[in-house]
């Protein structure tokens, strides 16, 4: 199955869908001024902007797996999730600093540029940007939540799966704290990466949007805990892939500028194992490059080579390797249709074998 | 009725049920890092240390006024607005740059501290804890909601009121954006600060929560109606009392320094009538103190006064009274019990009565 070419079909079946969310909201949004309005609209080209819809898809998948037939509603219902991504990729692009996503502004940023023509505001329109991000973040946030209730499952499968979408959202705010706080103490145990994985990535990006739509099609404990047996290793998994790029990947493809994550002093599972493995010399030069904001493109090379030099990138290889291994022997496992197993199966690999 | 009292007997009754709902999020945050345990911790420690509950007793008394039943199910269900409230309140401290609430230092300022120890981390310390106040925000977010899937009302109720809380989210974030322009613009309409007033606080703190109660009670349209003609004048005077405490009330009521509004720039109700008012050597005045970083006594004073010369105070004044004789007004219109209405009546009336 050529599953970039399946998220590729199933991108254009949902991207109208949450355009028609959006447009709703921009239109509700005519009396509330001027700003409201337009940040909304800046939300809505982010998101149409790129972005491979993973978690829909998976949701759509968990659903159809399960035997649910509803097809029409349950692609509504998706929406949610790919909104509540963006509440969540608005609130982490100003904790992040980013200027930019898929190439258009960030609101935090957009709004420090708009606000610097505000009166006397100097040093304050980087705040002002940041509050604007931060509120518009809980705005799309309330819209996401609001799109499963309105759809026309049975409310009881509602509550379930609303219950569930906060937990959701719990887990991932408990993993970007992780994040954020081995980023800022520049240090992390092995264990430490790999909890933060766990919560930031495949519980938020596999294994949530898995349950949503199992729970949309009645599914119960069991199949949901299948479920977890497979999302967990494969989003871990993912995540390795994602710093794998992060380090490897080009500009082109990932979209964000070479190097970056090392001039962020990102603490990712290459970066531990490396400093781990290393030499004195190489320890001293691995931390000398990471969190260094004027690093040179040559000193990204040596960069690169320390990470293998160490074996970590070997090493972080293998794991994802064998996680994705792990979690394709339970595909077989889990209680869903033939059609929706190979989908599961295809995605393990694509964990791995992407370059975006 | 003394409903400073009764507000007090509500504040015992629940405050053990916040209590219950934090514990349990402590307790199961043990495995996620010493870090996400303190910052609950410390989530708890605000909660407990002020705050007249007065949202979750609209709530509770929204459904009691309907007639609903189950007393110990709307007192459970009620900690979820004010969780909720805290949610944004976390936010808007990051917002604000406020590094106390009720004395006890706000999630943001907290982690600024704590950071300062990260090797390296500079001026990135602020930063950081700003992090940690968006993050920790959106945990109890996620928490407060959940507290209603978990309530025992029928679901149907459930996802009635839950889409209900994301509007009345919805609203106040707007509410809170138009607040932060205006603020940073330093200009605004009469019809703007109004506009701000209504979404900010009368839809969030009055609207909403009886709405909730009310829909957990099994109201219909009409009634949820004939509540948003009692919230809307009311909590607008709730705010414009707000103002005039901002500016006039003492220090230990309002738990803030005298004269913070004013160093704010504050655009209150106060402030845009009494610039509107102004002769020229009034409004040079007003401008250079509004917004003053080291404003005085003798200036915090002279403020003071220019907004009563200009007729500030007693227009705000009389606009305060007006709306709430126009709600008090609708509440022998609402369909309501006998009991419920005098909590009402006694409600309109503390909104102005107060100064704290």
């Amino acid at each position: 199955m050529d599953i970039k070419k399946e998220l590729g079909k199933f991108k254009k079946r949902i991207d109208p869908e949450i355009e028609k969310v959006l447009n709703k909201a921009i239109l509700d949004s005519k009396d509330e001024g001027k700003l409201i309005t337009d940040s909304l609209k800046q939300v809505k080209k982010i998101v149409l902007s790129g972005g491979k819809r993973l978690r829909p898809a998976l949701m759509y998948w968990g659903y159809k797996g399960v035997g649910g037939k509803n097809d029409k509603e349950i692609l509504k219902t998706a929406v949610s999730i790919e909104l509540i991504h963006i509440f969540l990729l608005i609130h982490d692009d100003v904790i992040d600093n980013d200027p930019k996503r898929h190439g258009v502004e960030t609101i935090h940023h957009r709004y420090e540029k708009i606000g610097r023509v505000f009166p006397g505001i100097g040093e304050n329109a980087r705040h002002f940007g940041n509050s604007m991000g931060i509120i518009v973040g809980d705005i799309i946030s309330a819209i996401g939540n609001q799109v499963i209730y309105k759809s026309k499952f049975s409310t009881d499968l509602i509550v379930k799966a609303l219950n569930r979408l906060q937990s959701i959202v719990s887990v991932v705010a408990v993993g970007e704290a992780q994040d954020v706080i081995i980023e800022y103490r520049r240090k992390a145990s092995e264990k430490e990466v790999m909890d933060m994985y766990r919560n930031k990535t495949a519980k938020y990006t596999i294994e949530g949007p898995l349950h949503l739509g199992a729970i949309l099609g009645g599914a119960d404990e069991s199949v949901l805990k299948g479920i977890t047996e497979f999302s967990v290793p494969i989003g871990v998994a993912f995540q390795i892939q994602d710093d794998i790029l992060g380090i490897y990947g080009s500009e082109k493809k990932i979209g964000k500028p070479v190097g970056s994550d090392i001039r962020e002093g990102k603490q990712t599972i290459l970066v531990v194992k490396a400093l781990k493995n290393a030499n004195v010399s190489q320890k001293r030069k691995l931390e000398l490059f990471l969190g260094k904001e004027d690093i040179t493109k040559k000193e990204v090379e040596e960069f690169r080579n320390l990470i293998i030099e160490t074996g970590a990138l070997d090493y972080a290889r293998n794991l994802a390797q064998k996680l994705i291994n792990e979690g394709k022997n339970q595909v077989e496992k889990l209680k869903f249709n033939r059609e929706t197993k190979e989908y599961l199966l295809a995605i393990a690999d694509y964990m791995t074998d992407r370059d975006i």
